[in-house]
């Protein structure tokens, strides 16, 4: 593609995200929706700009997904994740259970064979963390009990869906055996308790556990603090004389940690949450959010925008019906089996809880991809979780708000 | 490309840039000849991970361009530029007619054919401003006189150097006629003056001529101010009800005039340059150089690790004398020609900005791509052209260096 193609489809992409984002915003709705919207009508549907050729367009959206679960790590403290770590499972477990055999009874009507209406079933059983933080954070419940269930759970879901999605490529590849599951749950364990264990402690070092108000030394040499009775070692980061060091650092943690994640089998942007989870007593230290936040407003836009171009409505009008029943099954599963995982922190939290969970988001569409490619979906199963996917992430602002207003008529 | 593939080729060459730009600030290098380096390191001549096929590199590459410009930009008050214009466009004038005069004859020994001889000569024309930008950036020279002359002749240099390549291109294909050059230096010069007259006038209008200290007003409601005896309208960029609105319009115009330099035939960073020029007042009101070190910060090494890999010196060991002699003839070239148009204002300001105009960068690979597309150069001159980029690019620090240190002795 050459230069004037790429600069203008990053310029028209860019400003309609924004358009969108800003009629969304007016209308008291999540921006996200604007940018899924304009990447639906940049998309195949409409004008045909943003199409599969556009690799790069691909990339740019995995950048700006990369810093908004980044970003929603650094606001997560891992105390926090830890405390609602069991009602989080219980609510996971149940979100993919519910969804997988629900939707793989539904689908057993609706497609020919065993193996398609299996991997739809998957399909179903994704919730995308990132999209569901960005709707937590539009609707300012980012700091909320809710929300951090809701985030633990759809990291345990990324590992159960990986599990899920192992065995049904491995019945449809006819080489399931019990040391590829193995595999996959193992490494996957594995990287987070190293990530977490490992990295936290190697955060707390390197930054010198230094207090956000201690003084700087220039150039990071050794600080001497007397008063403390103690030689103590600043800050490491603070020694390289590279310009923005920390910052640096940090960036490399977020591409080494998602591209770890993405080859142990796990999302790209869970290595990218971990990445932010492990920083986030250090950023008021480095004012992370003041860095990261230009990062997201040129780059997050890219990722809705990716998703809604996936929509291609042209040629599949008669998939519609389908997709309607399922997009139904979608939302009553994850709504109902999540919210019985949350119960026992009450009724309005586990309701926000299943609410929460719905959106299918680019993971869904990833799975569509992969079963497309391994020729077990044809194209109009594919179409169909497509659909799936853009519903649920477009209904799930509707359903939380529809459940806390709600709830809080339950109350008076 | 897969996703695990992308993240790790961004994580390798992300950290390899920074590694290599942490060794040369030690050595008290600049640190864009690091990133040049791991480019290099990286590429087809030793570990081959940065190939051709990694298009998304590219595009990451054009984005480090585009933010780069668009600081130098910011940094250059219009002015400063008007100021020093005359000696600039001498410069440039100059610095255009002996490199393609002298280039021409000598490769008219190296070279068969005249047309080949022709392209050359071109390719030896390009300064690459993004290159000279950051190297003053690193000697910490940017806001000098010389550097203003260095970046006026830069730009007038894109605009001429894009002149011959119209009519070289028009005679290797033979539809050269008066009105195609008029085109193109028309569209140029439009460009330009448009762009600098309107959009300084709207960006005043539209940051409402404001004050660093003036009130800001929550959501960007009209502000009266009774004090000065009159209603005066507030930005209407603080109405917009978007997260972060001016720096989102500001990224739209970044965008937006790099297209349509692209499309009226100018290198694109060359918008870019005048999206900052035109923002250089409000760059405090809108706290400019806080948002854009960050992009700068992650997007700029890609920009020299993707110059650096283009050297493929593997198959091509016999072009190396070649690569040599127009090495040479390009330093010298400039330099005089350059130092020429300067000379009015002094011995030691004309010797930098010689030294500062002798970069070739990514402006003379564009050229070589251009002429292998065409087929009026073949692969080996194409390498040719690509070692003496390169080779012209990471001599410029040390010239500057040296001709600093020799006119600082002289005075003596």
């Amino acid at each position: 593609m050459e230069t004037e193609q790429t600069l203008l489809l990053i310029f028209v992409a860019f400003l309609a995200a924004k358009l969108g984002s800003e009629i969304m915003e007016r209308a008291r709705l999540p921006s996200m929706m604007g940018e899924i919207m304009a990447g639906i009508v940049l998309g195949p549907t409409i004008f045909n700009l943003i199409t599969a050729d556009a690799e790069f367009f691909d990339v740019l959206a995995q950048l700006g997904a990369t810093f908004l679960l980044f970003t929603v790590g650094m606001e997560t403290k891992i105390s926090e994740l830890k405390k609602v770590g069991l009602v989080a499972t219980s609510v996971a477990v149940l979100g993919v259970v519910t969804p997988f055999v629900v939707g793989y009874y539904v689908s057993m009507f609706l497609f020919s064979s065993t193996i398609e209406a299996m991997f739809v079933a998957t399909a179903l059983v994704a919730t995308s963390v990132g999209i569901t933080a960005r709707v937590l954070e539009d609707l300012g419940m980012i700091h909320t009990l809710e929300a951090k269930i809701i985030i633990g759970a759809a990291v345990v879901d990324d590992i159960l869906g990986m599990i899920v999605l192992t065995l049904v490529s491995g019945i449809a590849k006819g080489d399931l055996t019990t040391f590829n599951v193995a595999v996959v749950v193992g490494e996957a364990v594995c990287f987070i308790a190293i990530v977490t264990i490992l990295g936290t402690r190697v955060v707390k070092y390197a930054s010198g556990k230094r207090n956000v108000h201690s003084d700087r030394t220039v150039n990071g040499a050794w600080a001497v603090h007397y008063s403390t009775g103690a030689f103590r070692r600043d800050s490491w980061l603070d020694r390289l004389t590279q310009k923005q060091a920390p910052f640096v650092i940090i960036l490399v943690v977020i591409f080494g940690l998602s591209a770890l994640a993405s080859f142990v089998g796990l999302a790209a942007i869970i290595g990218a949450f971990f990445a932010g989870l492990i920083f986030s007593d250090t950023k008021e230290t480095y004012e992370l959010e003041q860095k990261f936040e230009p990062l997201n407003v040129f780059l997050v836009p890219f990722f809705f925008v990716a998703i809604g171009a996936r929509v291609a409505l042209g040629s599949s009008s008669d998939i519609i019906p389908f997709a309607i029943i399922l997009t139904v099954v979608a939302i009553l599963t994850k709504l109902v089996g999540c919210s019985l995982g949350a119960m026992t922190r009450g009724e309005r939290t586990a309701m926000i809880v299943g609410a929460g969970m719905v959106p299918r988001g680019e993971v869904g569409i990833v799975i569509a991809m992969i079963g497309l490619s391994m020729g077990t979906i044809g194209l109009s199963t594919y179409s169909i979780i497509i659909l799936v996917s853009i519903a649920t992430t477009l209904y799930t602002p509707f359903l939380i708000k529809t459940v806390v207003k709600a709830e809080a008529k339950n109350k008076r």
